[in-house]
């Protein structure tokens, strides 16, 4: 079927060539000329403005978002006027699913139908495919199978599950309508709150595996520093590159995220490249919310995200203020930095 | 090569047949007479004692031991005087590490060999083969390594990593020399802390998931209970099943603890066979231990560790102190419970 | 000075009563009529409707809410049209701070003054006075002065800061004018944050002191139960209430929630009356809400909040992934629970 | 009674001072000669040796140390020699309980009498007193009360527990026998851990607190960067030394530590003297240790001490790991770091 696509960075781009070796018609628009005509060198349909992508879709459109979670509402105030009763818009970007909900009820009074779409698989996504989770109205998801189809990586990306029901799912192909609207993103979004928790898994054993030495190095002796009782047993110098990718083979850890990090120790086992200051671009904060709201507990999620904050030197303020309570208490002067790790 | 194989549990046995199948000739002990018969049944060469295990190994005899942690210092005890200057003794159940220190120690003084080998791949290792993690003597392990070859899944078990430098390493074959006694044990330790938090996140996620219809429900409205604000946004009924399908393909956070859950909720979205009350079987203790000695945070990995602690009612009594403190200074009466999840 | 107080449960009716001994003159009313009786059977002057209230009071009218949060806004609903511009409307319960500035631009465009107030104290506060947080603008908190001086605990109540710089602060006396409107309730949303942290460290640290004992007892053995490696270090039967009680006289420890549980312990160590199931009110959570949304590290204080989800069984459904997850990959059947704790 | 004491810094040296004023009679001895004078000025017996030490006091002699926990054993090695049957040591530093149990298990081979007394009270405890908790046989703790009663604050420092049964008990003046050997340090060691739990939450909240101004500042928008979605929440610069000098009087969570801080912030709102290295001397990883031995969860004092880790850095590489999963994954290049705090 033919789509539109608004946005053409790095997802949106790499979207397009994926749908249209799928089959798909593509036409495609991005507020810098010079992305629409990298497509169009491809072969790629592209339009100059919004109204000439409008007037190129055939009705009912189907219209694609895939631009920042911060320009959506704005790019849906210069969209949505051009659009007519039956038309369709697409959120495949990182929304609030909040903002799904409020945008789904704006664009219903106007006869427009929202479907909203949490994308997974990153710079991978091109050739395995996309993760696609859906939230909307079922006909119109529906309308729009061939599409998530074109996307999604495809049955055979993964090995049948055993005694799985073939009840109609899409599932085993890599998209699925998960409720209606904000649906979608409500998963992605717990999608990415998990993935925290399990990056988080890794590192820290990663950084407990790199600190199996710590027996080796001698440590000073004073009232400020917890001396380390059995040094015997810290004495290994291990290969992170190696171990990870022993992982990657038979063991119950192994994942894609391994397969990834696995492949970057073995480039450079001391990350040189990386400062450790963690970012984090908003799912993970909002699943902790979520949870909060539910009355779920998530030790592990939290504990995640609050490793990420740490790393950008958000706990500077409260660790000053520890200093200060052992220096009031006990006297303990704050002992000078040295770098560590 | 040859190697005896004391401890004929679910995994020890399964080891036999794989290694049988892959070349490698068993002969076959444990204090299960049934045990042994079901193996000599397959073909596999049993013995009636240890002694009779002892003597029917060519010298320089390897023993492997796969018995639970509690016992292989009392089988020690009865093999070791069994043994000759340059035999070789394999302990691949989940000892912990510094055992392996001691015992290989206490083994050199009398000329004989130990190696630790940390082992994952559960109950499908027969079919995928088994992860290995291996300390010992640099000499010993290269002379084991027929066998580790034959349990071990092999490269063909996931796609090559990319530029991955080829340094004569067998990590890639599925088992690793990580370095000298209780390295094996000291890295599948950190890999079964890694564990616990994986899968705590995906534990929490889903638990997310499930109470995402919390808005349809009515909630009391007192000072005990915390009101949800926003019930418009908790409405949606979620497929875990279906949804832990779709994240097998393309996602991010596909693994094959992920294959293994998705395929469990396909059949019981409610996993009603289960109540909840997590056993751990001490690696995971171990680890945060560990990290704790080598002063290493791990505030995701000991989430998941008390977390499962909790679920077995260690709480309870901390939990009695909160609720009597809020008796005292806020005069709040404890909510009778009623079932909840 | 003149106050009017709608709501006389256990906090509004004691705060009354601590007001007309500070010198200051109340006029109650209550949607129970029997709680305003009661009142004025002590002589406070009571209200029979709102609108009796409204005309008791002289002008610029001061009412205090002290009702339950769900019920604020439908209070203010049939209470501010009975008001004339310059009037002041007080909160002092447990308001979201969200909802503050809400109010106090609605109130605003009515020239009504909106003043928030955190009050911390719960039953003792009659006796000990109140600890007072509040938001608003500064001529009106100014205005208000002598009612919250006299609710306060005063100077006395706690011995002077040494250094303190004498600056107008009215900190000292036990009230603050926090900022504009909402930064009342925030600061006390805060306060409660830490109250619920504090609380779990004192929880957390019985629990283990209670388990001192734990080499004495048996534990099964079995691939599921991790060994305790070293029972004779566990072998003290503590006395929880003796040492709660030593812990309030020179310790770093001590606090009033220290008093109250060295209280409660040394009555009945057990705890016999309660079972655990710990409520939350709200402001723990709206305290992680604004640290995310600030990107502010708090490991503690959620981890605080989500012990007491787990308390109501909230983890649960986790808890059965996880032991579902064990069966998958390692064959573990789920150990049948036994009363612990 | 007469009492040696060996270690005469900070906290020894006032203790000899409190046990003279108290009307105990001190003998001193430290490496420093000129510790030793320092208190001879002060009119108390100084010994110029170890031999000269013993040799002043009176038999059964008792001798209190008060050093490094890690030089209690070289000095036990040379100070046991020279004791004889029936003699008293006392470790009032910070040992590892597991050590008082093997030294009183030596001690008692040569018939002499070992006591752990955990201290607390820092270096407001000359005026304050201390807080005694003591492991050790009955009658020896019997024996040595007069030294207990002078060092510690006494029934008055606070009001006393309504219905606390007078049993006989010593709590309410301030020292106690908890246990046999060991239970004086063990139970020390979870005051410790508590103390941590309580210190993170005040930080925590404080923290929150001084970043209630977040919605002022200007984010940068971009995909790496989380957004504030509602800035108009985050506009409050609050005074934290007036808000922790308020929370002092009628607040649920006054408490010594505040007093403190309160203090602290009252002179430095900004805390610049520190940089926020914080230090952990030992008894927060034992009380995590502890806890894990006894199958406690201890989620709150766990992320006390891993924060704490964090502070210095060794969460490092466990965030380069993260950021490298990042860029492998999503494409994501790690921010440049700015100061922020």
């Amino acid at each position: 079927m033919q789509l539109g696509m608004i946005g053409l960075g790095r997802m949106g781009a790499d979207m397009v060539r994926r749908l249209s070796q799928g089959g798909q018609q593509c036409v495609v628009f991005d507020v810098q000329p010079a992305a629409v005509q990298r497509l169009q060198q491809e072969g790629i349909d592209g339009a100059s403005t919004l109204e000439d992508l409008v007037a190129r879709l055939q009705k009912p459109r189907a219209v694609w978002l895939m631009v920042p979670a911060a320009v959506v509402d704005s790019t849906l105030d210069k969209l949505v006027p051009l659009l007519e009763p039956g038309d369709i818009v697409i959120d495949g970007g990182n929304s609030h699913y909040h903002d799904d909900i409020r945008r789904g009820n704006e664009l219903a009074g106007k006869q427009l139908h929202y479907v909203d779409v949490g994308t997974s698989g990153g710079v991978a996504g091109r050739e395995r495919g996309y993760c696609l989770m859906i939230g909307g109205e079922t006909d119109i998801v529906k309308h729009l199978e061939p599409v998530f189809a074109a996307l999604a990586p495809g049955v055979a990306a993964a090995p049948r599950t055993a005694d799985r029901q073939q009840d109609g799912s899409t599932a085993e192909r890599g998209f699925l309508h998960c409720g209606p609207q904000g649906a979608g993103h409500f998963v992605k979004m717990v999608h990415n709150g998990i993935e925290y928790g399990m990056m988080a898994a890794y590192a820290e054993g990663l950084n407990i595996l790199r600190h199996a030495n710590a027996g080796k190095q001698s440590r000073e002796i004073d009232a400020e520093t917890s001396p380390l009782r059995d040094p015997q047993f810290y004495q290994y110098d291990l290969n992170l590159g190696d171990i990870a990718e022993l992982w990657r083979r038979g063991s119950v850890i192994s994942s894609w995220l391994l397969d990834l990090i696995a492949g970057t120790l073995s480039r450079d086992g001391e990350l040189k490249d990386y400062a450790g200051r963690v970012s984090d671009s908003g799912e993970g904060r909002w699943t902790i919310d979520a949870a909060i709201d539910e009355g779920v507990p998530v030790p592990v999620l939290s504990a995640a995200l609050f490793a990420r904050f740490s790393s950008r030197g958000e706990a500077d303020f409260a660790n000053r203020v520890l200093s200060a309570m052992r220096k009031d208490f006990g006297g303990h002067a704050e002992k000078p930095g040295s770098a560590t790790a």
